[in-house]
């Protein structure tokens, strides 16, 4: 098959016929099917499914210093939560805030209490006539919406394998007092799957802000989500709150983690790793927001996993379910579009997600000629700040939820699709 | 014994020094006892623990629509949790949505989120240059953190035995339209264990506010926490909800429950219930701040305890702990204090406290002295807003912790404070 862009506008008008044919037999299965989010499988949730047994009836409710867990207390978790949590985050225990379910919750109340009751004292956002976000692209859409909530003016900063344009971070951080933070999902980034090179790290590490209240949001969302067992094919990434402290500036960074896609989504732990002065800015708001979470959940994933490198055998078996998945997304991509040159993608070695780049101008086409033969991807541009990719080429792809049959099915859809919303747009240029 | 006011100086003289002595005697028993906060006992704790077992490895994990409770999703709670938790809101399961494991947690974001983006479409609190609050007193010191935190301003409402003062409340409510909120707890209130009268509820329920975004923060905390197992014995709050749908209001109330008191505290679950507006309106900031609460703790709840009257059944067995220590308390004041008239104090059919009012200007020298002694109470003013009370009179007695025998000692403590505090402040007029 010859690349669509060598190909005379015969041939292309041939081969649309064509694919239309294969379209309309797709349509015709009626399939119902969903790659739209970083969901896991049925499959994964199986394997944690021992974790309900560790707490029952016959056991003791009291943490190592001998709180009752099932009473109220302990604002910022229990120590072996901040021990197992510290491990994955790669910090020490002090440290870490234990939170309730969600890292995304975490998140948004970082913001909310920024702009409400500032940062370390400095002047609450809302007071401010313009506040920036750097918004590495592409992204995460709901990141995007938590500063799209709160009327933040989000600044596009391109991704490449090694993370963000830094010279553009540097840039704006270092000079512009307005830009108060950046979203980052450092390694197995969504929706690329990269991992931010050491230099990246230390140059995020050695920012001087312009402004005291300018804040990285780090989003470790995927920090032990490999794909791989072998080494070489895992990525590594540069622990950032140490070199901040190397650096000399602990301060500028939050760093996120939950085991939302390590026990179950929605019902794991999250929680924030932060220089000490950070954390007690944090505990004030928290203090007067609640008297603690669920300590009961902190217990269970502590007695399930013990220490992060059981947590880390647990993830192999993640890996083992998703692995194949991914390999499949990959295959069916490079043997059906490879060879007409009308796309690229990613192929990351751990996270969540294959970021897919059509021809310019395709890719809201592609996502709803998938809907309608029912296959529902992220929208389009969703990868982007409000929504708006620029040059519409972008779509994550998200083969974790369906079975392995269903997601052969997807991705037949899918390919057709990119097909055909191609040939269109080809042949009305 | 003759009441401290129609004693001479040298009868309250020798008062005095027989006191000091037991004072004394008191303090070298080096206590360490906290009657300080509403948390309920371990053998309350124990009533819930087989509560542990209907969660476990060999079950199914999926809502009554199919959906696994495992996964990301369903953001207002599992149509189940909603069912259960309407029944003890006494509002239908469409008037619900479920939180996390807090309450408190959905007072202060429903705070937060009306400073940042307003309430059903009004302007933000931010923007205005004042906001009030009405705030009946004494009440719970943790509601009056969040408004102060939020630089609110707080007016002092005077409670009775039916409610707060309604015709205070309708002067403010109906004519300044900078009040925006007034905290309720409603049924055995924090800290008297006063239920509004009928016509109290009635009264808000015809409330005309003068401004759009006032709502009624209606803390129903207690609302099935009954100390007796008579009906005679037992509060009734009118449902406030259908009060303000028949006065054609529905918006002007948010409701608020929790099971942390009925299951685990801390890990319970919280839920607010509203108008269909209002919920409409909740869930536009919800789904930007998180993907869902935890549902397996929902599944927890509802598989336990089914429907509201096996959850009624399950409070009569915490009644049955309660009931003893807050007779005992009672007993003890009515003992060594009654003859004397040196303080009030509210006996209360249900709820987490008693209310006390020692003589003007007394609270804080008897608790400190209790504390002095080994006895950790309520800070003195802690009930009311900034921390003053006025008259300083008001000390929140929570029986709830200690074991009957602790309880028996700290009142001792307490009683000989008190009688100490009053007598130096008698001498020293």
């Amino acid at each position: 098959m010859k690349p669509y862009l060598e190909m005379t506008f015969a041939e292309l008008a041939e081969e649309k016929s064509k694919v239309e044919k294969q379209y309309k037999e797709i349509q015709a299965m009626g399939l119902k099917l969903d790659m739209s989010r970083g969901k896991p499988s049925r499959a994964q949730l199986e394997l944690s499914r021992p974790m309900l047994d560790v707490l029952h009836s016959n056991i003791y409710f009291n943490d190592e210093t001998g709180t009752d867990c099932r009473n109220y207390g302990v604002l910022t978790g229990i120590p072996e939560a901040k021990r197992l949590m510290g491990e994955m985050s790669e910090v020490g225990p002090d440290d870490m805030i234990i939170f309730g379910n969600s890292s995304l919750n975490v998140m948004f109340d970082s913001v909310s209490r920024s702009f409400t009751h500032g940062v370390c004292g400095g002047t609450p956002w809302y007071k401010l006539d313009e506040i920036k976000w750097l918004c590495p692209v592409p992204g995460y859409d709901r990141h995007f919406k938590i500063t799209e909530f709160f009327g933040i003016k989000m600044i596009n900063v391109p991704m490449s394998e090694n993370g963000p344009d830094m010279d553009m971070v540097e840039e704006y951080v270092n000079n512009d007092p307005t830009v108060k933070g950046i979203w980052c999902v450092p390694k197995y980034s969504n929706p690329q799957g990269y991992t931010y090179s050491e230099e990246t790290v230390k140059r995020f590490a050695h920012l001087v802000p312009a402004a005291m209240d300018f804040r990285i949001y780090w989003d470790n969302a995927y920090s032990i989500h490999h794909l791989y067992e072998d080494p070489e094919k895992q990525d590594y990434l540069l622990e950032i709150l140490r070199e901040c402290r190397k650096a000399g500036r602990p301060d500028i960074v939050y760093k996120f983690i939950s085991t939302s896609k390590v026990s179950f989504p929605g019902s794991g732990l999250a929680a924030l790793a932060a220089s000490h002065r950070n954390l007690e800015d944090i505990k004030k708001y928290m203090k007067i927001q609640t008297i603690g979470h669920d300590k009961l959940n902190q217990l269970r994933h502590v007695r399930f996993f013990g220490n992060v490198a059981n947590m880390r055998d647990h993830m192999s078996k993640h890996a083992d379910i998703m692995r194949p998945k991914f390999e499949l997304v990959e295959n069916t991509l490079e043997r059906e579009l490879g060879p007409l040159k009308i796309a690229t993608w990613t192929k990351p070695n751990g996270g969540y997600f294959i970021g897919f780049d059509s021809l310019e101008g395709c890719a809201k086409s592609i996502v709803k000629k998938a809907k309608d033969a029912g296959v529902i991807m992220t929208s389009a541009g969703a990868t982007y700040p409000y929504g708006k990719d620029p040059r519409d080429t972008n779509i994550r792809i998200a083969p974790s939820y369906p079975t392995e049959a269903e997601l052969e099915k997807a991705c037949e859809v899918f390919v057709v699709s990119v097909k055909l919303a191609t040939l269109e747009k080809l042949l009305h240029r």
